[in-house]
């Protein structure tokens, strides 16, 4: 058996080899943490999310929509990123490498909570961290913003998006509009994200240009969750003050542990993930403590699993309550309430001015007439006696009580205006491939052959067609349904170098789930055999009917054992 | 009848009323040449691009890559858009807006075809020309770089990518070895690219981060096409001396009018639109004139449609030749030559040196033993008598005739290097959506009501599902319907509100091909009536049976009209 840490490199060796992903821009000595997907890796990137968009999009009724990643700077004001998204670094004053300081403090001390770059300085003299590059000395620790800066037309500030999630939140209310004001309802975008990291050293787990499927979900943060939404799945969790717990998603909404939509997506990425392969008891979600949760976040799990590299974050889930839409309110001035209407109206009493002008005019001349209009739009909510205070025009008047009438007024209240809360369940593309690659990654006991039992909706290459040898016309034949395949959108290949072992081996390596040969007994009757991936069972079948077996194989609605019940 | 220069108007309205493209941060004041495609523009986007792939990857077994938007500078210097990529410009004195010089002076005089700052300067002090938006007087005429710069980790150089065709050929050995170093090979990307338009007034016919979608066919240029790729469809070209001609692709092949993956590809091009609703007998193909050619193409044809902004090119294919591969070996230094096997082996004679040293010892002393070295290294194709000129270490040595022997060496050469070439047909997704917007959207001649005739494969909703009336269980079962429908991954919506003829009417303006009603028979068989958008026709439906009906008229392979003698 394959040992853990052994996946790291078997995984890399077969990417590389096999077209799955390798370090971008190899001709020119690469970049750190640019990565390129290859053919395999782009078929199965694009299968993956078509899968995710199937499953969280279409099922759940939710809206995909697709915005520029360039992004002018009050965005990032407004959403606090130009502050608060950095990192701190120093620089070795010998070989020049830059560093993360919370990562290299982490071996010699924990990581303070609170950071500053006084305090971090403090601690590399303190334990007298050299350069872990040349041993140098290293300089002063400085903060580091982490978003690519650039200049949209002549000189204006524009960056590439850290997140996804902005180009939704800049769209809020056009989104609440087209859903006809009703809440709660979900946006989804898929897209790139960047961040310029100081030294990425985790290879496809840590990009600095990432594929990230995020979703919003808007609500009323004081209406319940749909009760139906939420089952009993048990849900594995490591909770903020470190008790690890297993708990059914309705316990974990009930007994408040988390937010309702919370729980309905934990269960929700949980099933999404073992239809992918990967091993869901080695998945738990992590609460992240208060120190670390970003800085939108009022409470953040992460999806994680043990992977050859230790327990990884591939899919988080924050609740960003308000803070996105007020803080969009404020920088840009837009409004963006939503409006609950109260189960019963409310009737309030009122009360308002009638300014006495033969008072007024006298005491403040040409004001007056300023003043009194001022005092007619004044709601008092209760009046105690003694003057009031009126501001006009930047300039506050003492109004002495004999200078008006109260008058009492009753009013009916529909409604109040509040800002939606918002859960974000954020999907790390790149990262949830990867740890899949290592879950699905075996090598047969027998041969010591390597596969990847990726789900046949999730494999790259959906078919491969062999003939047995390349000759009396089986090589033909062969060809012909490489094209019947290939026109009916299966993504099918034609290998006929080496043994038919050989070539199984080969489709194996790269998760192939279905191998059709063409051998003597189909240039007589017109059948072929199909192989599967997994039981490397066989079955012969018509060859007017592959393509109709092999959709069904995919979307999982016939199994292959199945194969002679239902066509041949 | 919508006159033609209406549409511009009536497209961009439906367009933002029912969420298929807006101005992107429009909170913010919006930024020029950035857009966001809306729930409808990004589900038409992805069917769009997931046709694409079936059509021109799947079915020609094209490998689909995807790689990083970010690229250091060697990329781009070695593209030559870092030198070549640059548009003149100039800003006024007195407003600060800017101008792109070919557009400002085409006003006025035509563009020369050799462009340069002093000749552009001239021009605008020629014709007086002032800033077109204040009359304000303009500055000098300065080269402005189209790329958008950032810095990747502390200070290296990067860049967003121009085009996604960099990122292909800068993995075309990688590609190449995938390929079993076989030629031809096609390689597509799609995704985003990138321009700094200096002042983009063109709406989403020039942005700022536009999607494309691009092949690289890499070939070997003295190789012949298969003659069965290329058919006798007929296309419409505008040829580089203004003459108009309409011929068949195998001709236009054949008579060397253009290179034969150009002729293949157009005639796919035309297929393509004609599917998407683009009505070809406004389109025409457009040779560019050799000044306005981009600085890595011989030779591009432009698929331009006639829309109301007149003659637009919404996808071109530009034959790169050996450009690309040539500039990236010589900035990389890496091998990019595939080899040509020889249909029949050659042998060729060579003549080799054989060095005296007896007599270069005396003469040449302690640089003897190095131009002999050198010398047995040589190859001569004829050698005529006389001296030898050798060179070492940059030193030239006469060598004497009696100071070697000749000898003849017998050598099969079995083929040659050579540098593939490459055509390219890049597409450009939001002009092809644009397009076709126009081209399928119509209004009905009796009721005035707005109609996009989508095809049901891009329509980004595949089914309206209507209750009569929400009342006695009708809004239940329709629930239920759209229900069944999202879990068979079909994007439906449900609609209770307002009457029937206004539901189909809102259907019809964002182009939902199907409407599903849930009427009282529903709720005693268990039917409903589909209706078609086009014909309005309706027929009544089995409603276990609409999940295959609607699939099938999706994908073509059933006509509505044939329903009832399919399923019911």
């Amino acid at each position: 058996m394959t040992k853990m840490r052994d996946f790291r490199s078997k995984i890399a060796d077969i990417a590389k080899r096999r077209g799955i992903y390798w370090g971008a821009y190899e001709i020119y000595g690469g970049i750190a943490g640019l990565y390129d997907y290859g053919p395999a890796g782009a078929a199965l990137k694009k299968n993956l999310i078509d899968y995710w968009i199937e499953e969280f999009v279409t099922k759940d009724g939710l809206m995909l929509i697709d915005t520029p990643a360039l992004g002018p700077e009050n965005v990032y004001r407004a959403s606090g990123h130009m502050e608060k998204f950095t990192d701190y670094m120093v620089s070795c004053r010998a070989c020049g490498h830059a560093f993360r300081l919370d990562e290299l403090i982490s071996e010699y001390v924990e990581v303070p909570e609170e950071l500053s770059a006084k305090k971090l300085n403090k601690l590399v003299r303190k334990y007298a961290i050299r350069c872990p590059d040349c041993g140098g000395e290293l300089g002063d620790v400085e903060e580091f913003h982490l978003m690519f800066s650039t200049h949209i037309g002549l000189n204006k500030s524009g960056f590439l998006r850290p997140e996804t999630a902005q180009g939704i939140f800049v769209n809020y209310s056009a989104l609440y509009r087209i859903n006809r004001e009703k809440l709660p309802f979900g946006v989804a975008q898929i897209g790139r994200a960047y961040r310029n990291e100081i030294s990425p050293r985790q290879g496809v787990l840590r990009q600095r240009e990432f594929n990230m499927a995020e979703i919003e979900l808007f609500f009323d943060p004081e209406s319940k969750v749909v009760e139906e939404m939420i089952d009993e799945t048990p849900i594995p969790l490591l909770l903020r003050d470190g008790k690890e717990l297993r708990i059914s998603a309705r316990d974990a909404y009930h007994t408040g542990i988390m937010n309702g939509y919370i729980a309905y997506y934990m269960v929700k990425i949980l099933k999404f993930f073992q239809k992918l392969g990967i091993d869901i008891t080695r998945l738990r979600f992590r609460q992240h403590q208060r120190g670390e949760l970003a800085h939108y976040s009022s409470d953040t799990w992460d999806a994680e699993v043990l992977i050859s590299r230790g327990w990884t974050e591939i899919t988080g889930i924050s609740y960003r309550s308000s803070y996105d839409l007020e803080r969009h309110m404020l920088y840009s001035g837009c409004d963006m309430y939503a409006f609950r209407r109260f189960e019963v109206e409310q009737k309030v009493t009122v009360t308002r001015l009638m300014p006495k002008m033969e008072i007024l005019g006298p005491m403040f001349k040409g004001y007056a007439a300023k003043i009194a209009n001022e005092m007619e739009k004044m709601e008092i909510d209760e009046y105690k006696g003694g003057p009031l205070k009126i501001e006009v025009d930047g300039k506050t008047y003492d109004i002495p009580e004999d200078a008006f009438e109260l008058q009492y007024e009753e009013k009916i209240i529909t409604g109040e205006r509040f800002v939606p809360h918002v859960v974000e369940p954020s999907f790390g593309i790149d990262r949830i491939i990867y740890a899949m690659l290592e879950n699905v990654y075996y090598e047969r006991q027998d041969s010591g052959y390597k596969v990847l039992k990726l789900s046949p909706r999730i494999a790259p290459l959906k078919a491969g067609v062999f003939p047995l040898m390349n000759k009396d016309g089986m090589g033909i034949k062969a060809r012909e349904i490489l094209k019947y395949l290939r026109e009916n959108a299966l993504n099918a290949y034609y290998d006929d170098s080496g043994s038919i072992g050989r070539r199984y081996a080969r489709a194996d390596e790269i998760g192939v789930p279905f191998c059709i040969t063409v051998d003597y007994q189909t240039i007589k009757d017109s059948t072929v055999t199909i192989r599967a991936r997994d039981s490397t069972e066989q079955r012969r079948v018509k060859v007017t009917n592959i393509v109709q077996i092999l959709k069904a194989l995919e979307n999982g609605t016939m199994q292959f054992t199945r194969i002679d019940e239902n066509v041949q």
